[in-house]
């Protein structure tokens, strides 16, 4: 508000009676002043603004003028507007419908299965461990009856937690099972570190590219968002320290393992410097874990050099085992864990027991380990091939990434993929053009391909008239 | 800030400086500056305060040796504290440990098969339709791959959807399939239309008595709350009016079947009244049904009266059907749905489609009207008999509930249940206090049984203890 009273230009008395309006306006429209909410009256106001009865009333007369306020006689002035609801399109700028990344997802999601879907962000159906699905749930259908009707524990399952705490310390990251939480999902663990950590206007920092869900959950926070260019070894580190001094960012989210969507790593320099910056500006870093399991050589971890003082680590098994059963869960300071806890309960009433006793009997089968070697096996194989195919109509990956589903490709020069996008989804496929994952909107040429949803000669069809369209 | 400042007294110099420190101490103190925030300059809020640049310098200078502020030579000052995440207790007022709602909630989650529960707020596993359950899973077991591994679509599973549009329409709120939403729980329903209608600061009203989790909720989303009381036939309308006009809250949140944890419900000339005054005022009620299968005779529902219009119908099968199995719905506006959608995908990426499919198996199975009916008669029984054994402890309802499980009830004169709440819980009994209900805190005299969870003879030895102690 004081920045915007100073920008003013000085004609005494029009000027401080449009220095209020102005400031009442800017109030309605970041919704600081709610519709139906009261102003302050003329006599408080004018002695806070240390302006006269007469000011404010000629404000308040004009801003009523407008429609922008009403007055109800005896009680004072109110803001008008009817109630309109607060969107997720009115917090952040309105993107293209084809770069949107709600859009994306919703397309994803709702896709039939007639529609191709190279754009989203899992595998098919059938790459999941289907019978060992099938067999959890035939044991748990002889399973005690707390465990099929009672609520979950604020934490969460201890054996699963047990179990997570192991496969962190797989990769060198140390945690007490008190010091990691089950979720319903990955998603919900940032969520609730957001509305733990971050107030509104608050800035994070994430990469570009970046997970484009990221820029939907932030905007749902109404965090301001600052992004960093991501190299194929981790965020560049000389943007990334002026971000820090720029920006005095609370959170930095990212992923170390198998980056999304460029399926980059972090390397254990860049890890250090990047720590190193963080512990000097007080940052806390959230470390989405979610494709460890696809690893072949496992990259550096925030969390293990950090010890889990600044870093929070989370993950799930949506990408491995199901995303049809939610389950996530995030590692973390223990002081911070027990916000997070309270917060679990107040916005979901603790977990889904359901689904972390089925991730548990699914991950202690003793099929997962060879279930995720075969995945490794067919993924690199289809790497390599739809790296092939999609060179031969000159699409061509930033990177050879060691592993994952995802390949980061460069479209031929001057192609725009949120026309390539719209193009396809006129033929029923389903694409995800780069700047949906783009805070700068700089990945204009730029696509990211699920090889694993690209497997149907169509697609390349499709991206080939696309291409010598637009 | 224009009242707080306008409240400051006068004395020329010194009150401007202290006004400006006051100010700036609210804005930390209220994170609308947070930590590492940059101050604005000295020239832009001597310009907007009207104040000369060397007051607005001894306020920095004042403020800063303090600790409040630090001064980054070059580059300004900026908000000094340590990074302190917001916690649930730094938003509201720090209820005393037993009568805290998260308390309870955790209390309750938290205790082992050998603790007893009076204070909780679902039936015990036996009660639940345990072999359905196991049925469904065996259904389950041979579906589709799909349901199995993939996400659900963004609004949930159709065929559960139109079934909740059938179940609604038995009474009487007409719905499309296309207005309702599946959930990962009730509790979620609630917390996304919080995100999609309020803003910090926006009053919500409540019931006094209410379902003690919508405080800590309603926390987390920093709403102002407000009650009104609550009466056999629904909330007191001439005060509810009164609460309209003075606080025009932009949110109602009840239950108008089986109240929680009254037991009472909403009569229809209540219902009109408050859906009067609701247009006149522009008010938006949740209407959270989560015992309507426990009615024997179903209470008017203000979303049937309306048309969903300004109500909005939530609803969840935690308590008659698995409070492990993690699935709830809501019913709203076509135009409200598309942004309730776009937050669930935000912030939990879609649903739980394997949730989802488990309900529809279970509510589709043929026995779930059989459950339902053993379950009302068993509640009927257990409640009059509940209610006998409390009266012989001097402990006397508040009114007979005509179904559900809970009872609400006055203890004997001069009786604290947050003292009784303790000695119990030392004991090892979880119980409810009336207090946590009760946002004004008027009901220290009064206590939630669960009467499912009541049979153990030692809680009656407890409780007469107890209160011959306190």
């Amino acid at each position: 508000m004081e920045r915007q009273l100073a920008r003013e230009t000085a004609d005494p008395a029009d000027t401080l009676i449009g220095t209020l309006m102005a400031t009442i306006r800017r109030r309605i429209a970041s919704r600081s002043l709610t519709p139906g909410a009261r102003l302050p009256s003329i006599r408080a106001l004018a002695a806070a603004m240390q302006v006269s009865k007469s000011t404010v009333v000629e404000a308040y007369e004009r801003l009523a003028a407008e429609g922008a306020i009403r007055s109800r006689p005896g009680s004072g002035y109110f803001v008008a507007a009817p109630m309109a609801p607060l969107s997720l399109a009115d917090i952040g700028p309105r993107l293209d419908r084809e770069v949107d990344p709600l859009w994306i997802s919703r397309q994803s999601l709702d896709a039939g299965d007639t529609m191709l879907k190279p754009g989203c962000g899992w595998l098919p159906a059938s790459w999941m461990p289907q019978e060992a699905m099938r067999r959890g749930l035939r044991t748990l259908s002889r399973t005690a009856d707390a465990t099929l009707a009672d609520y979950g524990t604020p934490l969460g399952l201890r054996p699963l937690r047990e179990l997570m705490v192991r496969r962190m310390g797989g990769h060198g990251i140390v945690a007490a099972p008190e010091q990691v939480m089950l979720t319903e999902s990955g998603t919900q663990a940032i969520d609730l570190i957001c509305r733990y950590l971050l107030d509104a206007g608050d800035t994070v920092l994430v990469d570009d590219p970046c997970y484009f869900n990221f820029h939907a959950l932030l905007r749902a926070h109404r965090a301001r968002v600052v992004s960093v260019p991501y190299r194929p070894d981790g965020p560049d580190i000389e943007r990334f320290a002026a971000a820090l001094e720029e920006h005095r960012p609370r959170l930095y989210l990212t992923n170390s393992g198998i980056h999304n969507p460029t399926g980059a790593s972090l390397s254990p320099v860049t890890a250090h410097r990047l720590l190193k910056l963080a512990d000097q500006h007080d940052l806390v870093i959230v470390e989405d874990d979610i494709f460890a399991d696809f690893e072949l050589t496992p990259a550096p971890r925030l969390a293990a050099f950090d010890g889990l003082e600044r870093v929070i680590a989370i993950g799930s098994f949506s990408k491995t085992l199901s995303a049809s059963v939610r389950c996530g869960y995030v590692a973390a300071r223990p002081e911070w864990l027990e916000g997070l806890v309270d917060l679990k309960i107040a916005t979901s009433f603790g977990g889904s027991h359901f689904a972390e006793a089925l991730v548990l009997a699914l991950l202690t089968d003793g099929s997962y380990r060879k279930h995720l070697e075969a995945l490794r096996t067919r993924l690199a194989r289809t790497l390599a091939g739809t790296a092939a195919r999609l060179e031969a109509v000159g699409i061509v990956p930033w990177l050879m990434p060691q592993a994952g589903m995802f390949l980061w490709c460069r479209l031929p020069d001057g192609a725009d993929a949120g026309k390539v996008a719209r193009h396809a989804l006129a033929e029923g496929i389903v694409l995800a053009p780069g700047n949906a994952f783009s805070l700068s909107q700089t990945a204009h040429g730029f696509m990211r391909f699920n090889v694993a949803q690209s497997d149907d000669a169509r697609i390349y069809q499709v991206l080939e008239a696309a291409l010598q369209r637009v």
